[in-house]
């Protein structure tokens, strides 16, 4: 059994996700083949770092991942196969493994090279296919691709830490389903940088100086109440390990999310100044 | 084999998904997953309940049904497993099963407690995708919850009727993909109470003494000529069995569903009055 | 293994996509169930019949393709089993099929009459599976239906060519993900009819003189700056095929599609016009 996931930004209505899939089966009849999701925002890189990030590795090992996003071949843009942390990516050389690389350095990247055997304006149907089949049958990667050791860094995904080491300026990376704004400050830089210190964050007009790790501690004691809370608004290490701005219980129908509330969209600022020799305080989002 | 379905609020664009099936996938290899759905309103108990009850059925008996709306463990909302009509369910205990649970009982029920092993913010992951493939390896409730008797029960999914049997009082509980406004008023309901009496049924400033089984009954002798009634108005028995308030051949880019154009949402009452010593009488919608 | 296609305008929220699987699940345990899309805009013939000829021939020979759009079953709106380039088709007789067998005939086509057998009004989750889970066991269409040799045929789906043979006027029949717009006019039509003639392609006040056969051949020799191109309107043979007028990089939540930026819709007119003893001229959409 092979197991064959996809990201891509091709939407579900379109037929190029059945088409792709139609491929797969007509090479691996016995594939398992997983959508990751196919509504990344056409072209964001970013998105679809953050969204692969935090998926790959509920897989298991062995598992071939196709990313379809901003895929149309180019001098600048080129065809990669990689193997990292026991994974297999076939995807466009645009930045979009930089928050999986960031944290494990892949074991071999090739370059694909069997472009001048196939004319395509499909790219993730032609090309993409056969590569993850060809590896879901064995293949070595060195036989589709000349081995590089380079590959495309998406510079903004990195939050900056200055020098004095008490700022850390990060930004909005993505937007869930429920409204919630993901920075890309994980808990490691926080803690990392913070040392246990008191901080100030600031997104917007707003700041707040507690994190909390799951939504309904904003409840405290008063659990059996918790619907008292619901479009409070909250910060919170997500289940990803990133900072979130949320909104507790929120209903993007009715009182909204935090992304609309707060004003908060992709790409906006969000600041932590540490305070020096401080000890945390804890009081809620003000 | 195992059959897996999963229903949240998840979205299908955020990595949750995703990492769900990879984590049932790395458990159990040949697993088969299927969405029930991932578009819930996020928190929507009663959406959750109506969704579930029209779709388990159709699945073998064995399946497991993940359900992961509104899941974050609290004092008040704890996690069951149960087995029910032959089919296991993995949920929260918000009242989620309620409409299913109303017409059957389950078998067994228990709460799940094994959270002292697992710290998590995230507990479909973690929690409830352990818990499925426990079930699915042949293991035995008890071993991963309490036995307990009692779920949390949803009120105001039950329609009421007064003391005269001569109304019924429901309301609105789900709009479809159609903009098809559905009841939580079921045939059988109606005919228990109604005993084949003319009734006159009201929503908001309409209402109809009428109710069919099929929607292009309303087309009568003229189905040839069925593209005339393009965006009527009509009642239905759905096909799951509940009053439904529909519009013709509804498109929602052109003419609308039923419930814009009659401007019925979520929650609004549908009153059914019967009148006695009758017999029903057949007139289209007015 | 039998693999079965489901192209629905069910939308992905409610019931109807998990009930008819758990119905084939029923049926045939080890089926393998794919996803062509539930997102038909309701009641759209031409949507589905484009869809359906772009994504079923990559799937293996022998596939079965249920699709539940408009299937109501009335004396207008009979149901079909068809046998064609080796796939089989179970559908409503409403046009859905033309796009296909406009290039490729039927083997053959029987009009399914086991309705007697079952009262639905779900015929998707009544009939349509009954009938792909027989065929996918081997069954002979004949013994479900009554052979027939006429289908029903989606006129507005053709372009039309004038007596003179230098004008093409076809139509816009599919909005995509990415907003881009697709005609009817396929790269066959366009080379049969323009003999290499240089032309005139217009639509609403936009006109263009070159259409490429990949996005990015719009940035020319420019391709490592193509983020200077994102915005810029294009024509394009599709990997479908067919004319598609495009925004390069198109973001419908930024700069838009070509759909909204043009002003252009389902069912408008796209006209070419070749010039007489003439060649090909290479200019940018204007």
């Amino acid at each position: 059994m092979s197991l064959i996931t996809l990201t891509t930004d091709f939407g579900t209505k379109d037929h190029f996700v059945g088409a792709v899939k139609g491929a797969i089966y007509s090479e691996l009849e016995d594939a398992k083949i997983v959508d990751i999701t196919h509504e990344i925002t056409p072209f964001n890189i970013t998105e679809t770092a953050y969204i692969l990030k935090n998926s790959y590795k509920s897989f298991p090992k062995g598992t071939i991942h196709i990313i379809g996003v901003d895929s149309e071949l180019s001098e600048d843009n080129k065809h990669i196969a990689l193997e990292l942390d026991g994974h297999f990516f076939v995807c466009p050389d645009n930045g979009l493994i930089s928050m999986i690389a960031s944290e494990i350095n892949p074991t071999k990247i090739v370059e694909i090279n069997i472009h001048d055997r196939i004319e395509s304006s499909f790219p993730v149907l032609d090309v993409f296919v056969q590569v993850a089949c060809f590896i879901a049958r064995g293949g070595n990667l060195t036989v589709i691709g000349r081995e590089i050791t380079e590959f495309k860094k998406l510079v903004e995904i990195q939050p900056k830490v200055n020098q004095a080491q008490n700022q850390i300026i990060g930004g909005v990376i993505y937007i869930d389903n429920y409204g919630n704004v993901i920075t890309n400050i994980s808990k490691k830089m926080f803690n990392d940088i913070g040392k246990g210190r008191a901080f100030k964050a600031t997104a917007r007009r707003y700041s707040f100086n507690t994190i909390f790790t799951k939504y309904n501690e904003i409840t405290g004691k008063n659990s059996h109440k918790s619907h008292q809370f619901d479009g409070q608004k909250l910060a919170i290490f997500n289940t990803a390990g990133f900072l979130e701005i949320a909104i507790y219980r929120s209903n993007l129908d009715t009182v909204g999310g935090a992304s609309s509330l707060l004003g908060l969209e992709y790409r906006d600022s969000v600041i932590i100044e540490f305070i020096n020799d401080s000890k945390p305080d804890f009081s809620p989002l003000s």
